[in-house]
């Protein structure tokens, strides 16, 4: 059976285009809050478990032997858009490790953020592994090696012992024993490991709350968390939704993003993990979707609507600036 | 009822996404030889019906008098990636008409083709109207006013004689009277209307084969799809699907693509027109979902079949060009 329509894409008079999915909302405990559509579904998380695989990191005692800063440890959890800010903080990482960019295995791209893209161009340089949205991920991964005692490089392959502690921890904050066909491979190189929607969903409920963690990860976690909240520029960048959303709701709601339309997220405050799968990969899809949960579980005041409002719906222009339509959570 | 799934994308061992969508196959006559998921569905068809906004020009005279080359009429058919050769061609155009690229009213974008953008960044110098997409259809808009004898200024307005001249080559050859509740604004601030899937496919199957048209649209219809099967670079650009398909079959196939998973193309010589919506805008998808129906319905040869498995069954790599997956038509 089909998933449920979960946002629209309107245009004129009609609706354009329709985006399918599914949703779980969950507590540590795995009691479902809310299940819309197929939340068994297997989803490889991508990119949107960066703060669980950053768990690593601090429990190798990184942040402390490094003394990485709280800015680092958002953009160890962050997809970012590759702005010469968070280039400058990736590079600080490795630095910290005795490392360069040399030592980052996840491939170049060009910043995703355009007008850093084009700075980096008129400046007449290419894009580098620095610029790849996943550096400061990669930049964990390699202080967590070295803070493990262990070579850095390799890091991106499964049976490294920073993948290997990476799967051990998605493994208990899910509650999922992860079977080896469950791997892919990520954009990053890194492993990606599908993980049952609704498993993921409480895997961030524990991960917000720190029910049903060790006290030393559940410490960790708030750290990241209270890094994330703090600097959450750090996470994404300008203009950008998860950036978006944790600016103005702090740490009362964590997000993150990952590829494929896949959204995860926390709710400390009411215990509450939350994971979203657009069937068909669309990020505007997961925003609208994301912004609609928040809306249903988040205790709102005024100045909450407002923010969320424009995050809900957002407008659609053309080349022009003209308004031609809006994306919108389904009802 | 949900569209069936028309594209999968995989990755590992697992389906990771899933594009639904419908599809419409008819001949000039409008008897139906495909229909999967509802191909009565409206449809803004966007850019895939640029070459039929094209026949407007060429009804005006515009070719003759402006003496456009092949080059340019494709480029008239277009959505161009802003490489320099499709600059260029536009410029001629408008130079051609006594206008200049003050004259095009679709707004600016930065070149779809990276290296271009990034070429452009690194030259200094920004992104105009020249540069959007849709720069030759407006170019040929305004050599369509010239030609007609009336101001170009205000072409893309509705009630403009261009548009209006548009709205009555859809609605002649889909076969359908447009309700004025149906016109939205396309990017590049035209209007485009709604119409339902299959006659759209119908209006291709007379745009491909003349069946249903005067003797001089017909003629018209011919010329511009010469043109795009001699110059296929010009529709679309560097390693875009519309160019490679009509790189490969020429003549025998014509293919244009529309923003929001909407995929528009004739087989001249079975005398049928193709219309495909993806139900949530995804041109990866309709891609595929094209490929395979010309695999169906074009007769193929090894050539041609090695041709269309690599349009079919695109490879996804990562940024290390790891191969991590695939895009496939469903079966």
């Amino acid at each position: 059976m089909a998933n449920p329509v979960v946002a629209e894409i309107r245009r004129g008079s009609l609706v354009e285009s329709r985006h399918r999915g599914s949703i779980a909302v969950v507590d540590a405990n795995g009691s479902i809050v809310l299940a819309l559509g197929d939340i068994d579904t297997l989803v490889y998380p991508r990119s949107a478990v960066k703060a669980m695989q950053a768990l690593v990191l601090m429990e190798a005692g990184a942040a402390e032997r490094f003394k990485l800063s709280d800015e680092a440890l958002a953009l160890a959890c962050a997809s970012h858009g590759g702005e010469p800010g968070h280039v400058a903080v990736a590079e600080q990482m490795l630095a910290a490790a005795g490392a360069d960019a040399s030592a980052l295995e996840c491939g170049a791209h060009w910043p995703s953020h355009a007008a850093s893209a084009q700075a980096l161009a008129r400046s007449g340089k290419s894009a580098t592994a620095l610029h790849n949205n996943c550096s400061g991920k990669h930049a964990g991964f390699i202080c967590a090696a070295c803070a493990l005692g262990v070579d850095h490089r390799g890091y991106i392959d499964p049976a490294h012992p920073v993948q290997r502690a990476v799967k051990a921890v998605l493994q208990d904050l899910t509650g999922v024993a992860i079977a080896d066909e469950h791997r892919a491979v990520d954009g990053c190189s890194v492993p990606t490991w599908a993980i049952p929607l609704q498993a993921l969903a409480r895997g961030f409920a524990r991960f917000g709350s720190g029910t049903g963690m060790t006290p030393g990860r559940a410490k960790a976690a708030q750290r990241l968390r209270a890094a994330c909240a703090a600097h959450p520029w750090h996470v994404a960048g300008t203009g950008r939704f998860c950036t978006a959303v944790m600016e103005h709701f702090g740490a009362r709601v964590f997000v993150k993003t990952g590829a494929e339309g896949v959204f995860c997220g926390a709710i400390p405050q009411s215990g509450l993990g939350v994971a979203i799968k657009c069937d068909d990969g669309a990020a505007r899809a997961s925003e609208v979707t994301m912004a609609g949960v928040i809306e249903r579980f988040v205790p709102l005041d005024d100045a909450d609507r407002a923010a969320l409002g424009r995050l809900q719906h957002p407008t659609l222009r053309n080349w022009n600036g003209i308004e031609v339509g809006a994306i919108a959570p389904a009802r």
